[in-house]
């Protein structure tokens, strides 16, 4: 199921899309966690186009916890050895906007790079989780683009400031429940270019281990995301330029670069 | 006025403390914040002994962002080089306990450390803001214990893995609404050995200044934390150790240290 919320007749609602329509569900599409699809189907309210609605946020984290460096291909080009444990840093929720909305360039920043990512979106209260039961906290994965003033995490050394301005972390559209994250095409374009272009089979901790090793520092909440690493391409976006950022199962992550 | 959050007879309550009792008040102490003590006195609900309540973390943040070295003497004793921006990083809320609650020791960490911090309490929504009105948006000053794995820290480079171990943020006893952030006495005692003690007119940036910095970062909302830096004389923690910070207008943090 490809999960989504969006806004219709200015109200916030909740639905999947079904390939062809939008059909709006009763409750947040973090309570059918555990609910299957013939649930689901006694709840259905109404059905949209997709060109009439406008799709947000899917989720509203209370943190986004963030993998550094866990694809081979990303980490040569950084220059950097491969980690042997992941490392993290949390994004804040005031991060967050949905596809199609603005990425806000900082007038502190030079430079403001695209990192497309799987995100994993927690299901259930997960602490101490270990990887071989981790599929059991996850609802289901989205898209998010990690956007990173690199000149500043580069001065900074810690990635924080660079990482956490407002509008630095869209995500969306969807989140997909049915699907294997170990072997996803991620694919990143800037205004029609391929910038970055992998698979989740390269990645070095998986979403699974991912899960394992921060739930064992910090608990993890339904809504919560886990933004999985970027595989190699990163590089610098012009104001007005386009990023859209591909997962084969789940869809386009699209968002503009606009002046603060 | 000390406000706080307690929980009295199974549920969580809101008050202040006059220096005799807890007065119960009705609504959630952030919304006090541009209320006078005349209007509160229309609003009591109840008072208590102190001693018959069980004091709870006075605000649930949406964020905590904290700030390295900020007191000259913590960059000295670390062997840092004097900051020319505030350098921060994020506790993510899962952090938080509060007053009296148990600092848990992780498995994964050899050296846990204590540093004591003015935190600053947001009381309005702030974007952009600059140091000369930061005040309007702060609705009080706390106590934070900014715990930190410092193993985990310097193994990492990155700060956030040994700073986001759950329980890793008391905050409390009070939000103290009037007094002065610019001078102000911060003491920490392990085990009643004095082990910090400075003013935080010793901060490198003020907390105006912080929040004019960060609020230039990402967006704060009431409840937001900004915990202000440490002064010198950080150490390590063993299991059982007893940790008190006390700052001058605010009163004392108090929390023990558990094993896992």
């Amino acid at each position: 199921m490809k999960f989504l919320k969006f806004i219709s007749e200015n109200q916030i609602k909740n639905g999947y899309y079904d390939g062809e329509k939008v059909i709006e569900i009763k409750n947040d599409i973090l309570e059918y966690n555990d609910l299957n699809i013939t649930n689901l189907k006694n709840e259905l309210i109404k059905s949209y186009n997709i060109n009439e609605i406008k799709i947000i946020n899917p989720v509203n984290p209370s943190k986004i916890v963030c993998v550094g460096l866990n694809y081979k291909d990303h980490a040569e080009e950084m220059d950097l050895n491969l980690p042997l444990e992941p490392k993290i840093f949390i994004k804040p929720s005031t991060c967050v906007i949905g596809n199609n909305d603005k990425i806000i360039y900082p007038k502190t920043s030079k430079r403001v790079d695209y990192e497309g990512e799987l995100a994993i979106i927690i299901g259930k209260k997960a602490k101490n989780v270990t990887q071989d039961i981790a599929n059991k906290y996850i609802f289901g994965y989205s898209i998010i683009n990690d956007v990173t003033a690199r000149d500043l995490t580069i001065k900074d050394e810690q990635w924080t400031r660079g990482k956490s301005f407002d509008s630095f972390a869209p995500i969306g559209p969807f989140v997909q429940t049915e699907m294997n994250p170990l072997n996803q095409n991620i694919k990143v374009y800037l205004n029609d270019t391929i910038k970055q272009d992998s698979n989740t089979k390269n990645m070095i901790f998986s979403p699974y281990k991912l899960l394992e090793y921060i739930s064992n520092i910090m608990t993890l909440y339904p809504g919560d995301v886990i933004a999985t690493g970027t595989p190699s391409g990163v590089g610098p976006m012009n104001k007005n330029d386009i990023i859209k950022i591909s997962i084969e199962d789940i869809g386009i992550l699209t968002n503009e670069l606009k002046e603060d």
